[in-house]
């Protein structure tokens, strides 16, 4: 199964393609939508849903993992956010990509084992788990990984508990 | 000049259209785009997605007035109305629609002359500037030709202050 992590953001979003086949976990793609500063919110959305529908068809993902949002930092800044996952999402719809949503805390529990670890401790076990040499950069691309593999090792112990399988969230 | 005016949310976008013509205002057409409840997020994003352009392909306005976002008062319906509005942003940008942005107290001082007054004397001077029998329903459609009439006489009191004109913002 083909897994789309993304991380989303208005100037950078972070994207990791990784194919799990029952257990086995490997990197196939990341890298990172970016766009200008200096242009309205408006033209870096289209320019967003635009590249993550381009994305999307040459990928071909089964699924797709994103980050949910949390207010802890910055409201002005989570707003922005919004309208760009706003984007995302709509984009993951119309190409008919089951999307799986996952905080903060769930993605560092499934890829490090502990729902607190820091940043460095995600990053690197991300590297281990997919056989990579280095931690992926940008940092936005390393996350998307990351949100990637946090869908893909719930998945799989869900179905190990013999759940009727991941919800679908809102 | 056609502005259509947008009161963006997940579960009703409210959309008013009017024609302003040198100081002169007339209410075209006016309603709401709903969504059901009980669907994912992203499945009523796409709806509004598609709406939106439907609608901005069967009015063909000249430009976009659309409320700015607030969060005085629940942040978690605040993120949800932000994933809208960028969806929404994005409609029009792509049928390259100028968009115009207009805070709250903006719109209530250029339809009322007061930004503190309140919903009902919106309302009700809505609907003495375009001359309508009644207050429109929903809220939201109402909510949108106040929107739209803040952008028609403020662009109209730039242009009497030989303003450079509106600026487009973020």
């Amino acid at each position: 199964m083909r897994i789309l992590g993304i991380d989303p953001g208005v100037a950078i979003v972070g994207f990791g393609l990784i194919e799990s086949d029952r257990g086995s976990l490997r990197m196939l793609q990341y890298g990172a939508i970016t766009t200008p500063a200096g242009q309205p919110l408006a033209a870096r959305l289209l320019q967003i849903s635009r590249d993550m529908e381009e994305l999307i068809q040459s990928f071909q993902p089964d699924e797709m993992s994103i980050e949910e949002l949390f207010f802890s930092k910055n409201i002005t800044t989570g707003i922005a956010v919004a309208h760009a996952r706003g984007v995302i999402l709509c984009a993951a719809e119309k190409h008919k990509l089951p999307i799986y949503e996952y905080t903060p805390m769930q993605v560092k529990q499934a890829v490090v084992g502990y729902g607190l670890a820091d940043k460095k401790q995600v990053m690197d076990m991300t590297r281990r788990l997919l056989k990579l040499k280095a931690v992926p950069r940008p940092d936005d691309a390393a996350d998307a990984l990351a949100i990637a593999l946090c869908h893909a090792r719930s998945a799989t112990s869900l179905l190990r508990r013999t759940d009727p399988g991941v919800k679908e969230t809102v």
